[in-house]
């Protein structure tokens, strides 16, 4: 199979300006665990399990491209995620060359940030799809130099004995306040290329992604998880 | 039956402490409809059909004790909305005498608003439950005097041809910032007394509270809605 | 509270006349475990965990009444359960006091059992009810003295930390090859008295109630049962 | 894209065997519509809306090759269905190539209709599969020459306004007795070769496929539906 069967383009979500509040919206409460709160990055390891290589800078953390992906060095199961991105002002590319990141949710399913501003891509690729699975239900995108949040609910599967899903993930995309995805059945990984795949897991990290091309030091700050 | 049967006290939901804005949050997005931008009541009647009574003053409407709940004129079906509470510094009272109203759902089915800060109640209906079915997950309240976000996510129930519900309405709801119910089904309608009754409808308005008693002069503002 | 305030009358589900097949319609395939194969009860046993003492006699087993409810010794999660059940021929009584027993799934969510027949009860306490929840689609009855199969799909529930269902128990229920029941949420258990109280729990038995009343001396054949 | 990108080999279900009653399992309930009595195919149509032309003989129907699909007249929303179908004694050929037909729900979704007995298949291919989308629990084949049933749940989806599903459409599939699909989210149409479209739609038909090729004179007799 080549990258392009699985990609989406049409229809393309409405486009939805959202209200920018020009500054954090929601910062953690007392029961959350803080993932990031500006200062360091010692919540966090690359792929091998060493020291997160991402430049910490301004009380933002930002993609170190080449470095690889990073994740949470807890694993969690049922969530709500809040975390904040932005993509940097003057970006240039496009489609998925344009501010290229992802959450992944236990490791495994990834929610695509992308800088979808004025920027045309497939359907379920843009920012706020369930990659290559379910597109977003409106592009809700602030400008590049502008934060984004997200917050995100995340239901863990059960498996059967045989590795399938006996309840499947489901995810909820909430961006700038707007409504992306609303408990979305997720149908296994979400690879480049190819079908979803089941694969059986337990509990997972949060993981961003290194997309590893010059159009992508996508920052992030104010990271927080609940668990639920 | 009395109302105490319908009543659930315990589990009491633990008490999560919100970060505070102290300041509107989320203000409308380009596709919302404004329900109350802080000038008039335009968008709301009473329940003759009549204009709504609340008083409106410094860009919030206030309940005004025993003109009767509100509504909007227009109906929905599936929607996301947004709407901001506040109950006066000082109040006094306890249990449900104590900042009570409540947001009906297609008019239909109530989640319950009441100051829970401090002051004990069944946890069915506390802050963010289904009113008398479903407590919320946790207590999320703001201090008297502080404005509380709810943002509420709401799936409208189908029908089948004698009347039980074919798929059952569902709700999430979101206290500032945090999940209190997360895709709840909803098992009827609402009643102070005796239980949940399916009764089919169609779609219908955003409803507020009076509830008629002294403590209850609850403030609103930054009211929008979005159709899903 | 009373017996009475949960019981819930209307509507009365509309009678279905099955096709009733005289016989035995569906045997074990070959990955069930058979629970009753018309031999002995040596797959039950009583809540003290003895013996079961209910006769067996002619390839079936009726309920003997005062000796208490039977259970599987084995436990289950997610299964498929095949039973035939019979009320004596030339029966008396009515209402509930007519041919009572029920089906446990999990040893706590109780599917009734009753001979409806043209024998009015309340909704949500007939045949195929999830007792004193959910009324079945229809009354689907064979007559006394003829055979009545069961086919029950059950989801086992998960749970939160605090006990609550994280995902609730679900049922299907199809009498006589007629649904009575899809995939239907169980609220939590099913006391003849007050509401369903959720309680944590991990894999139970199936079990068979008896009513211990003169009126119920019900037989069962031909039970088999499928993990999933 | 070609066919084999959709196909899914691994896991294979495993096999069950299955009780043949060596007869009809359960005839038509009171409030069915029976849609084949034995007699002849009034209730059904081909595609082009004139009468259909597969074979009627001894009580049965049988796939008349090159005269293409069937459909009842009639259209359904959510409902229970009850067919039997048959695969010649005697049938030679592997994989797709025997004894291939299929049930649409509909006129949208194929559940498909294949000797698996002793057949290896791509496993979203198999009987019982929503065709290329989710493969069966398990493989209840009865043999060539004798009858297997379905006893089929089906409920209609919703649709947003964008023409996406607001509520999928969802299917249990019982063969033999055995279930070999529960509740199962459908993702959209079922084509041969590429992904699964979503499609607007109301109420549909019962569609059975001509599959047009010499390995596939499938029989069917006592078919029945429910609406619910």
């Amino acid at each position: 199979m080549t990258p392009e069967m699985t990609e989406k383009w049409l229809p393309q979500p409405p486009v939805v300006t959202p209200y920018n509040a020009g500054a954090t919206l929601i910062k953690a409460p007392s029961d959350a665990i803080v993932l990031f709160d500006g200062s360091n990055l010692s919540k966090w390891e690359n792929a091998a399990g060493k020291s997160a290589e991402w430049t910490v800078h301004d009380g933002v953390f930002t993609v170190k491209k080449g470095t690889g992906n990073i994740r949470t060095k807890q694993r969690f199961k049922d969530f709500q995620l809040h975390l904040e991105w932005r993509v940097p002002k003057g970006i240039e590319g496009k489609s998925q060359l344009r501010g290229n990141s992802g959450l992944f949710l236990q490791d495994m399913y990834e929610v695509q940030i992308l800088d979808c501003y004025q920027n045309e891509t497939y359907a379920n690729g843009q920012t706020g799809s369930i990659y290559k699975q379910t597109p977003p239900l409106v592009n809700a995108m602030n400008k590049p130099g502008e934060w984004n949040t997200y917050d995100v609910i995340y239901t863990a599967p059960t498996f059967r004995k045989d590795g399938t899903y006996r309840t499947p993930p489901g995810v909820t995309v909430i961006q700038n306040g707007i409504l992306l995805q609303y408990n979305t059945v997720i149908q296994g990984n979400t690879p480049y290329i190819g079908f979803p795949q089941v694969v059986p897991h337990g509990d997972g990290p949060i993981g961003l992604q290194d997309h590893n091309d010059d159009s992508a030091p996508i920052s992030f700050r104010n990271i927080w998880i609940r668990e639920l």
